[in-house]
């Protein structure tokens, strides 16, 4: 049995396993690609293997790694091979063509929408507010990252929250599963400041956070 | 003619009119109650006058420093006496017996139910995500606060953004006004994390950043 399952070979998954290791958990990275997954778990170390969509998700946490949609694929890929496990969706649905809208309706969020379609898992909102060049450190301005978690299992929650409190980062629990969609909508608002030439200090390497 | 009218004379009144103060703006405050906005007025100093809601608002800008249901009967009450105005919505329309929901339907904002009942007005929403105790300071941990600014209007942000920055503030422009919807989305999440034990060291105290 593996602690963490890493679906993915992109920056999120990097900097997602980077904490993971740093966390000390047995790892897994599954890649459409699984030459990459190799090559990410062996640029990771610690105690991580690797693999293809073939393979089965060993870990007690599987983190989709991944946007939106092929999220969605994955998911559906998997079904119920993921029952009883603690699924991580780090989505954000935005239009990436405005950066100005969300691609999910109102009064839903790419995590409810993840969820209907894994209804045996315990899905997990989680490390879509942290970019991935502030999550491989872990901190941001000095100040460990916020990891803002919702889900409607508190086990989950709470498996989730001890990843990111043993990686280093500071996780907030915001509620059920549905405050997925407040963590989806601001983040379109953070990422669209990323994306606006106006701001030059801001280029995908900031922290949001609730400084006290 | 005032720079500033503020409407309310709570704390988040106080704490806008002293950024006001400190941005050397011309102040007026209006409270349904006359006295307690002489009391305000007196404590903030600077060029500051006052009044009751029998008065006009006299300012470029008039903030309604207000809850949301107060805020839309305020708005009712000066119709189009605002027009021509920017007024600024700070209110986060948040079920206080829960802090788990809004109580504005998905797909709209109070900003924008707010800016219904004022069609001729420039609608502002800002300051919805500082707290009144920050908000007075200026700084959370030492941090200028930040301060999310969405309308419509080019101008009218800009008079707002400009008024931000010369009381110490950081604005940061989110778009058009439908991004309250993230704003008091947002917002709830920090307020449901003020309002649980869980975390003692939020207690209405904390500053919402993105940290570059």
């Amino acid at each position: 049995m593996t602690d963490i399952t890493i679906i993915g070979g992109g920056n999120m998954a990097r900097a997602i396993g980077t904490r993971a290791v740093a966390a000390r958990r047995t790892l897994q990275i599954l890649d459409r690609t699984p030459e990459h997954a190799a090559k990410l778990a062996a640029e990771l170390g610690g105690d991580t293997t690797s693999g293809g969509l073939g393979d089965i998700p060993d870990g007690d946490i599987v983190v989709l790694a991944l946007y939106y949609g092929p999220a969605k694929e994955v998911a559906t890929h998997y079904g119920d091979t993921l029952s009883g496990k603690t699924v991580v969706d780090i989505s954000n649905p935005i239009n990436v063509a405005t950066f100005d809208s969300l691609v999910v309706e109102p009064g839903t969020s790419a995590a409810e929408e993840i969820a209907a379609l894994l209804p045996g898992a315990n899905i997990v909102k989680a490390f879509n507010t942290t970019f991935a060049g502030p999550l491989t450190a872990g901190v941001s301005g000095g100040l460990p990252l916020d990891v803002f978690v919702a889900s409607d299992s508190e086990e989950a929650s709470n498996q989730v929250a001890s990843f990111a409190a043993a990686a280093g980062l500071r996780p907030l629990r915001v509620g059920g599963l549905r405050h997925a969609r407040e963590l989806e909508g601001f983040q379109l608002l953070v990422m669209a400041l990323q994306a606006n030439p106006a701001y030059e200090s801001f280029n995908w390497g900031t922290g949001l956070k609730i400084i006290d």
